[in-house]
């Protein structure tokens, strides 16, 4: 159990993950208040203990720590520091803990005027999805100023792992890296199983055999066993792993980085939405492989 | 400990990775005979009940089963089908099991040749390395008739974890698609961290946070560990993952496959071999990603 230690939670955005995470928190001993778009969402909170605001600012009123869990860096910019924005709400010396998915330009951003408004910041966003948010189990990826980061530590605690990657903007970054290596996982499992099948071998079989190996992966666990199965309900639809895979390359484009892999995993994953696979699970990158390759492929 | 079942072992290649597995073998009761090209590595096995022959007839002799553990394919060809080769010595219905890493079609050969001398074929190559041959833990990715590879059972016990992947070739197949998985996975995590670190991220904490995450792997584990530490000893030297590569990419352009990822992985593995990387670890091509985006990169 973590240490509340006085901290007073506003915490804005209560969907699929930020609900069960303002939960933990306050199950953990916090005072949270939340506030949500649909406010219905965030009235089935009051029973677990968690207040509910009517208004982005109401959340923020008296926190020390203010958690964003929003959709995109856009909502982010406009409940935190649009016209009655959060920000404006809270007192000197507070924290922005951004935990949505942002580019890390805007977290950087975003950064810049929290410290004109006397405020820290620190970008940390997850991975491990609904499950990991139910169960405290999400890793975190926090960019910021290490003794804020440090200060974070109680409010993590019930969440998940976190680890401190650098400054603001990293953590947000970090999100990206591991985007980015989970597609092109995905592409390299696809790619061996299309070549092992062409060859008579039984992917399943294949895949079975490789468990354990120095080519093991939570993509070959997991997505692997999607791929041999044909299960393709998401899970992460491609729609939005293109998205990552975009934002990944437009921070390597600013940075002057070539990166190939990146690149022909985006591609790869832009034939797929273009052919009618936008919304199935990432996963079904394989029957990509298969299409550009020829109707021959099972 | 595995039923020996009365099955006389030849074992032809007691190199790094031969000389474990015919102790292993030996010491779950098979009457092994081995032949080593060089006679001394193959001397130093007598100590542990494996009987030393000065010909791979010698070896073949009276064997059910032939285990080849060498060097590559035209050797096993040689050595098996050469003049003086091995396979003539077996009496018809024992089996030639080839656990060297050889190309798929090398196999589908020799499986053609040993059926025509009324002998039984399994190509079997393993991951795991030096250490999982001596702890019996190889993975063993065998192609073959099923009821071949369903009595090579006993043999394969305390060698490590086989899995019957297909016919003939199907398991020289498996062993390429673990070396492009691996090849690939590289080349992600590299991509990655590059990324990272052009952002201000701390690449070795950003390893640390995706330690469990849906981007974790064997390769993020191990091999992103000699990333961050810079630690390039081989390991799995850059001129060896080339072969596999381009073996793997041989095998797909014979089935006219287009497997993009492994193209470019292929590609920059080429680049840091024409660049002096030839003799470092594969992991290095961290480095290869670093050069071609210019000497700002640490």
């Amino acid at each position: 159990m973590a240490e509340a230690g006085g901290l007073r939670i506003g915490f804005l955005g209560t969907g699929i993950m930020g609900a069960p995470m303002a939960r933990r928190l306050a199950a953990a001993g916090f005072p949270v208040t939340a506030w949500n778009r649909s406010a219905e969402k965030a009235g089935g909170l009051a029973a677990d203990g968690v207040s509910v605001a009517p208004t982005p600012r109401g959340a923020a009123a008296g926190a020390d720590v203010l958690v964003a869990m929003l959709s995109s860096g856009p909502v982010c910019d406009e409940v935190l520091f649009g016209p009655e924005g959060a920000a404006s709400a809270l007192a000197p010396g507070a924290t922005i803990l951004v935990m949505s998915s942002i580019p890390p330009q805007t977290a950087r951003a975003q950064a810049d005027k929290a410290r004109e408004m006397g405020l820290s910041y620190v970008d940390a966003p997850v991975s491990g999805g609904e499950k990991g948010a139910q169960a405290g189990t999400l890793a975190i990826m926090a960019g910021g100023e290490a003794a804020v980061v440090d200060r974070l530590a109680p409010v993590f605690a019930p969440l998940g792992r976190p680890t401190h990657v650098g400054p603001a903007g990293a953590g947000s970054l970090t999100k990206l890296c591991n985007q980015l290596i989970v597609a092109t996982t995905i592409g390299a499992v696809s790619e061996a199983l299309v070549l092992a099948e062409s060859g008579g071998a039984d992917p399943a079989r294949v895949r079975e055999a490789l468990l354990g190996g120095f080519a093991d992966s939570t993509v070959l666990r997991q997505h692997g066993l999607r791929m041999v199965t044909g299960d393709f309900k998401p899970g992460g639809p491609a729609k939005y792993q293109i998205k990552d895979t975009g934002a990944a390359l437009d921070v390597a484009r600013a940075a002057s980085l070539d990166l190939p892999l990146a690149s022909a995993t985006h591609a790869l994953f832009e034939g797929m939405v273009a052919n009618g696979g936008a919304d199935l699970d990432h996963s079904a990158l394989i029957l990509e492989i298969k299409r550009v390759n020829g109707p021959r492929r099972g």
